[in-house]
């Protein structure tokens, strides 16, 4: 029943001036969820939790054009506005964004937000620019919306890390809520790209969680040195002939840096491409 | 009457979680004046517009240290904050925010907000990195704050040019609102930094005014050449010994764009040095 009487409720608004006037009806706390849409389980799981810890949540659908790089795949990104709003109906959002590209990046746009540090490593260094689009974005979807909450999934290791940094920094009274990674039954982290692969790739994509597996518990097995564990994945990921790896990585969770020796807390990450698919993974081992 | 009720009931905070709680209290539409402090009829001019158009008023006092160069004027920029809270007293201001240059700027701290263009000729030109920490901090006053309308002084246009571009791009739901420049009597514009003046340099410092003056009248009068505008001023600080010429311009008022030939609209500005002291001026002329 929740689900009936929400579905008459949920609007969509497609400016921005009439975005921050329906914000002002909707009660606080409110929580926002920032997607490129074509939604799966692992961003509805975000919209669930907003929704059990705020009075109004808000989700926004922008395929963001300045996070991709002149190589990336922008043109073909999946999209299906008209699924993903049935979902949003079901999970219970209030309120659906789907600003268009000319308005929020109109010809005379020259304003960036960038973090410095945090942004140089891992995705950061495969990608230029791709940090300072997210950046930019987010704060412009912050300053509209103006939420209490926003939230985000782990699957995005360095992204969180990155607007964190960025909330801080800029003083945004705003709480980022990391939500864990949502998985297909075979370990696979749930991402719109996985529609790319093609079904030999997607068999073979499930070894990126089999590499963090085997570190996680060569790790809890008394494996604590980060080459060791950093061995362990690029190892797994080789012994898959249809993947090939851009890095591994065993990190500071906090600061990004690449650990060495003995290691307690740290963020075990990676980036492998099959075909032209990129994909990401990531886990938190230690403590 | 007013002014001995305000008295009473005007806040000051140092820390941003205290601002975020004292401005929740706080009716809307709240009203933002962003000073460096040392204040002036300028800053209280703007203080008294706020106090005009909105239910609450806040003010904050920070001189900004990343706006100021490596050899600029950061360590003796004048300060006299007893002297700033009984003068916003007596305007009416609600709350006062003091924040300390260690809270804003921690050691962490690693985000920017950049805005291309319109940084680049004049101030930005002559002060390098000066726009960047202007709009990184008003971006940071602004999301702690979250006003409705913010104040800014037609005296630093290039300024309000920045910031509005900024609010534009950043999506921030906030009226930038320019007030006129406030004078002495013969003319100089206000500002803190005229204390650093001699009494001699003071009596010359009235020729920006005259130079703006002259290129207006000639305006008026039919001479409509931007090259024929920029030299007017040119001579007339030329002719006063103890002046020495930074720039002057004759600008698009939105792009900052130099112009050429017969101008309509324009904004005629100009930085001129006397000792170690920078003044700057403008006016806009045309229509």
């Amino acid at each position: 029943m929740a689900g009936v009487t929400h579905s008459f409720e949920m609007k969509t608004v497609e400016t921005t001036q009439g975005l921050i006037q329906l914000r002002k009806d909707l009660p606080s706390p409110v929580g926002l969820v920032p997607t490129m849409g074509y939604l799966h389980q692992g961003h509805l799981s975000l919209v669930q939790q907003a929704r059990n810890e705020c009075t109004s949540v808000i989700v926004t659908i922008f395929v963001n054009p300045t996070q991709f790089g002149p190589q990336e795949d922008l043109r073909s990104y999946p999209r299906d506005i008209p699924r993903d709003l049935r979902l949003l109906e079901e999970c219970g959002a209030d309120l659906v964004w789907t600003p268009r590209v000319e308005e929020l990046y109109p010809a005379e746009f020259q304003t960036w937000v960038d973090v410095e540090k945090v942004t140089q490593p891992l995705e950061g260094a495969m990608r230029p620019g791709h940090f300072r689009g997210v950046t930019t974005i987010v704060a412009k979807l912050f300053n509209a919306v103006q939420p209490d909450k926003a939230y985000f999934g782990q699957k995005d290791a360095q992204q969180t890390i990155v607007i964190r940094r960025m909330v801080m920094d800029l003083n945004y009274p705003i709480e980022v809520v990391v939500c864990p990674t949502v998985r297909e039954n075979d370990g696979l982290a749930m991402s719109s790209r996985n529609v790319y692969l093609t079904p030999r790739e997607r068999a073979s994509a499930v070894v990126l969680f089999k590499a963090l597996t085997a570190a996680e518990e060569a790790y809890n097995d008394g494996v604590h040195d980060a080459d060791e564990l950093r061995a362990i994945m690029s190892k797994k990921i080789e012994s898959e002939p249809a993947a090939s790896l851009d890095y591994v990585s065993c990190a500071d969770p906090e600061t990004l840096n690449e650990l060495s020796g003995s290691v307690k807390r740290s963020l075990l990450s990676m980036a492998v491409r099959f075909g032209d698919t990129r994909l990401i993974d990531n886990i938190l081992i230690g403590d």
